[in-house]
C-alpha cells in the first residue's frame, strides 16, 4: 500500500502517517519525490482497511498494491483448477469446452424431459433448470420449488447428465444440494455472503454468477467466501453487466475471460442467454465466448420459447441449439478445444 | 403493452400475434402505420412476461406501457406514507427532515454510547450501527453480531433514540427485529427476495437501500416484495450507484428523490456517506439532499474515524456532524422543512 | 410514437394531445385501456421531437416506435454494403475478414516502414498509423502531422497496402483525404457533426469509431450524418465503451456486431486494442470478434511497444501479430470466412 | 509513479525496469515487500506515458501518483479563479450564485426577446441561446446560425445581460467570439482538442461542459487545453453523465462540485436542464446544486416549451423559472451565497 501525502503535508503529519502505518504491523518506507512525499507500507496485510489511512490529516490518497483476493489467485495455486460435474465429465478447466443447457424454469415434467433429451442429443454435458426463481417482480412466476428439483432429478436419471440448479437462500442449501450436482448462485446473490458461506459448507461444486455491477475483484472475493468456507470447486460465470447500452439486456463483458485466466486458477464460463438477453444473439455470442477461451457455456434451451413462463425473449429452441452446437464445435476446434 | 411488428411481417404473423395477445387475456387493437403495424395489447396484466411476445416471428420489439410496480405507486395510494420510527417521531414523509446517525459498525460499548450521546445532542432522530456487516472481503471485520445488538439497545435506553440496524439473512430476521426499531436491508441484498419477504412478515419499518445498479423500477419492485408480504412501512434509501466515476466511491444519484416522489407514496432518504465514499463530501451532499427534497438522511458518525474498523475513509466525527447539522438546519428551513 | 396519458388525465388534456399530434402532421388513434389511455401517433415523421409532446399536461411519457435512423438501416437497403479500401480489396462486408494493422502513431520513417512490411507479411490488408493524435492530455505527444502522412504514403508505396488514418478537424479533411485511402473518425469525435459532414463530402471511405458512451442509435445516426452529406461508404468500428470495469481500459461491447448486422447494411469491425487496453488481451479478443461475425479488425502493431510514444501498454509486436493472425485464420475458417 | 512487479519477476527484469525508469529521466527507488517488489519512479514528469512501463516483462501494473492535470489545479494556484461575464458581474467563483438562463435554441426574434426580458426580471445574470445546435439526429433542427447570434446580441442590447452561446467548430470561433460574452463548448466536444485550443486563443471566457462519460481528470485536462492555449477563464459545467438509469435522461453527478473545489481553482456550475432531462426535476435539482456549493447554474427557459423546436421535454417556462428563482434565493442564502 502506498500512502500519498498532499503537497502541503507537514512533518508532523508525515510522522503521524508513519506511526499509523507501523501501528498496523506494516513497515514504512518514506520516498521524497519532487512533488509529493509518499510512504510505502510493506507487509502481507491484505485485510488492512485502507480507508483508515485515507482519513489521516495530510493524506491525499491511498494506493493499494496487492490485490485483495488470495486463495483464488494464481499466486497461491499455479495450476488451473479442473472442476468435474460428474465422474465422466472432463471438467471445466480442462481442454473440453463443456456446455450446460436447459430451460430457464422447470415448468412441468414433460417440458423438462423433452428438452433434456434434446440437449443431450446435441452434445450438452449437463442440464440446467430453475426450481427456485429469483424474479425482479413479485408478480412473476416463482418456480416449482422442490417439485421442480424432483423433475430435474428425473431428467438426470433419464439422460445420465448431471444437473445444475440455483439456490436462493441459506435455508434451502441442504435441500438443493441433496438433488443437484452443481449449485448455482445467481447474479443478484453474488454478494449474499451468508449464502456463499452456506454453499461453501456443502460438497457440490458451486457455479457463481457475476453480479450485474461487480468488478473482477469483487467477483473473486465472492468466490473466496465459498472457498474459505471449505469448498474449492467454484466455477465462475460471466453473465453480463449493466451499462447504458440499449440494444441488449446486459452488456456481455467477455474480456473478463482472459483477465480471470491471467490472475486466477478458477475456471470461467459464459452465459450468453442472460449476457445478451435476446435469442437472436445467443449463437454468435456462444462462438465468441469459445474463441476467447471460456471454459464452458451455460445456455437456456426451451422446447417452446414462445410459451415459456420466464425469459421467453432469450431462450432458444432445440433446433436452434442443435445448429449452435454444430457451429460451436468448429470454433472450439479452431482454438484447440473439444466440445 | 405495444407489440411492434417488423416491416416485413406477414399477415399470418400478425394474426398469430393477435392470437397470442388474446390468449394472455388481453384485448388487441391493431394500428396500421405508414412504416409499421403495431398491436396494442390492452388489459391490467402487469405480470405478463413481455418476452413471450418478443420472440414471436415477425415481432420487432415490445414496448411496455404500464410500470411494473403497483402497490408502491401513487396510482394505488395518493397520499404520502408517513413512517415513524417511534412514538415521538414526526416520521419520514412528514414536514420534518429526520437524520439517522451513528457508526458504520458497533465496535464496543463505550464507542457506541459515546457517539450515541453526541448524535443525540446534535439533533439526530435515530441511531444507526452495524452488528452484522456485509463485507466485500471475507478477510474484513464482520461485526459483533448479537452482542452488537445488545450494545445498540443500551444506546437506545441511554438516549431515548430509536435504533436502525441491518439484517443480512432470513434466519436473523426475528433476532434483529426483536432489538431494532427499523430493519435495514442493504444495497447488496436489495434483490434478495427471501430476505425482503421475511422483512415483510415482521412488524418494524424497513429501510431498503437501493442496489448499486438498480433502476427505479427494480427498486420499487423490491419494496413491493416487502409490502406484499404484509409490511407497508418501507423507507427507500438512495446510497449511490456504480458508474465510471473515479473521484467518488459511488455516484450519488439524487435525482431519484423527485422521481420517486412523483410516482410513489413511499418516503425516500439519502445516504451521503456511502453515496460519496469520502468524509469531505458528506456535509455538502447532505445539504444537497435536503434541498432536493429528501425525507431524511442516514449519516455515519464515528468518535474516531481514523481508527474505525470499517469505512474509515467516509465516516465523520461528532464535531463535523455538529457543524453539518447546523448548516443542514438552515437549508431545511429554506425548503420549508424542520430538522 | 405512442403518447401515454397519466391516469388522471382529463378529457380536455386528451383532446389537446390529439390536437398537438395532428398539428405535427401525424394521424392519431386513441386506445382506451383499463389503466391508461394512449394515443398512437401514426406517420413517417422520424424528425418530430418527441419531447414536445412529453411536456403536455396530462402526458406521462412518450414511447417511440420507429428507430430514428433511416438510411443506414436494412429497411432502406436490404443487401449489405461492401466497402473496398482499394481495387484488390475484397472489402468489409464480404466473406473476407480484413485486418487493418499498424502503429498507434507514426513516429518516424524507419519505424513505419519496418512495421508496414511486417504487417503485410502477416496478412494485413491495410495499414494504419496516426499522424494527428487526439490526446487526453495536452502534455502528450500529438503526432507528426503532414510529415506523418507522407511517411504513411511511402509505406503504401512500399507494400501496396491501402492506408487508414485519423482526421481530427474539418480543416484537415482535404489534406488527410488527399493522402489516405480510408479516413478514420475517432471515438471522441463521433458526435462532432461538422467533421462528420466534412468527411461525408470527400470521396474516401470513412471508418467511424463508436463513441465511448454512444448507444447503437447514436452510432447509426452519426453514420447517417456522413451518408447524408454524400458518402455512402461508412465502416462502423466498435472500440470499447466506458463502464465501471477496472481490469480493462474499456469494456469491449461485441454484442453490437450481431445487433448492427440485424438492423443495418453497414459493415462493422472491431478494435481489440482500444477495446481492451491491454496487449495481453488483444489476441483472444480478436478471435472473439471473428467468431461473433465482425467484418474486420483494426489492430495496433508496433515494432517495439515498450518504446512506443503512445499507447505503449496495448500495442503488440510483429511476432505477436504473426501468431495472432495464424490463430485468427483458423477461427475465421470455422465461421466460413477468409482472412 | 509506482511500478509493481509480478511475484515471479526475475532480477534481470527488475534491472530492466530500473533502467527504463531512469532512461525517462526519473529516479528509481526499489522497495522489497513481503509479496511484491515495487519500483518508485520519482520526478516531475507528468507526461511520461505510463503504458510504456506497463508492457515491460515482469511488470504487473503501474500506479500513477501525481494527477495528470497541472495548471487547473490548486497546487499551481491556491486562490479561486473568479470569472466575470461582464463588468457588472460579480463573477463565477465569487460569493454570488449566478444564473444563466434562456432557451435551448434561438428560434426567432420575438421568442428570444420575450424570454430575455422575463429571465432578466427573475434575476438571471446572463442569457443563453443556441445558434449552432449539435443534434444527435441529422434530421433535427440545426439552429439559425449567424442570424441567431444577431438576435442574441439584440437581446443583450435590450436587457443589458451578457450572452452565452455554443460554438461547434474551430472555423466558427472568430464569428461566435465576436458576438458572445462567453463561448460555450458542449459535452460532445469536450475532447475536441482543436476546438479547445481555438477557444483558448480568443479572449472571451469559455464555459466547458463535461463530456457524458468524462472522468474528473479528463474534464480538467480538457480545461488545460484551453488554458495552455492562452485563456485562463474556464468555467466548468457538470451537465449529467451517462449511466444505466432510466428515469432521467442523464445522471446528474453533483458530487463533482465539492471534488472540483478540492483540487482545482476553477469555478464549476451545474446544468440541471440537461443533467436531468425532465422539466419537472429542474427546480429541485437547481436547489440541490446551490446547496452543494455550485458557483452558478445554467437553465433552459422557453416562453412556450410545448412548441419548442429543441429539448421540449426539459425546458421550463418563465413562470416556472420565477418560482424557481424565488426558492433558489432562499437556499443560496442558507449556504451564505447571494443570488
Amino acid at each position: 500500500m502506498i500512502v500519498v501525502l498532499s503537497k502541503e503535508a507537514t512533518k508532523e503529519q508525515l510522522a503521524h502517517v508513519v506511526e499509523s502505518v507501523e501501528a498496523k504491523g506494516l513497515k514504512s518506507h518514506i520516498i521524497y519525490g519532487t512533488d509529493r512525499t509518499v510512504v510505502a507500507a510493506v507487509g502481507d496485510k491484505r485485510d488492512v482497511d485502507k480507508g483508515a489511512l485515507e482519513n489521516l490529516p495530510g493524506v491525499e490518497k491511498i494506493v493499494p498494491i496487492l490485490s485483495p483476493y488470495k486463495v483464488a489467485s494464481h499466486e497461491v495455486k499455479k495450476e488451473n483448477t479442473v472442476i468435474r460435474m460428474g465422474k465422466d465429465d472432463p471438467g471445466f478447466g480442462s481442454d473440453t469446452l463443456s456446455v450446460i443447457a436447459g430451460p430457464c424454469s422447470i415448468e412441468d415434467r414433460s417440458q423438462m424431459l423433452d428438452v433434456a433429451h434434446a440437449c443431450k442429443e446435441c452434445g450438452a454435458r449437463a442440464l440446467r433448470g430453475g426450481a427456485f426463481k429469483p424474479r425482479t417482480s413479485p408478480y412473476s412466476f416463482q418456480g416449482l420449488g422442490e417439485k421442480g428439483l424432483q423433475i430435474l432429478a428425473e431428467a438426470r436419471e433419464a439422460t445420465g447428465l448431471p444437473i445444475v440448479t440455483e439456490v436462493l437462500t441459506t435455508a434451502d442449501v441442504p435441500l438443493v444440494s441433496s438433488y443437484a450436482d452443481v449449485l448455482q448462485i445467481g447474479a443478484r446473490n453474488m454478494q449474499n455472503y451468508m449464502l456463499l458461506e452456506a454453499a461453501g459448507r456443502q460438497p457440490k461444486p458451486v457455479l457463481l454468477k457475476r453480479g450485474m455491477s461487480a468488478t473482477m475483484e469483487e467477483f473473486l472475493l465472492a468466490a473466496e467466501y465459498v472457498i474459505n468456507a471449505g469448498n474449492k470447486n467454484v466455477i465462475l460465470c460471466e453473465r453480463g453487466i449493466r451499462t447504458f447500452e440499449e440494444y441488449c439486456r446486459n452488456t456481455q463483458a467477455i474480456s473478463i475471460v482472459p483477465a480471470i485466466h491471467r490472475v486466477s486458477h478458477l475456471p470461467i464460463i459464459v452465459d450468453p442467454t442472460h449476457g445478451t438477453g435476446h435469442a437472436y444473439m445467443v449463437e454468435s455470442m456462444s462462438l465468441a465466448a469459445a474463441a476467447i477461451g471460456a471454459d464452458g457455456l451455460i445456455i437456456e434451451v426451451h422446447p417452446d420459447p414462445e410459451h415459456a413462463l420466464t425469459d421467453a425473449a432469450q431462450q432458444i429452441n432445440p433446433e436452434q441449439f442443435k445448429k449452435l452446437m454444430a457451429r460451436l464445435s468448429r470454433v472450439a476446434q479452431a482454438v484447440d478445444k473439444n466440445l
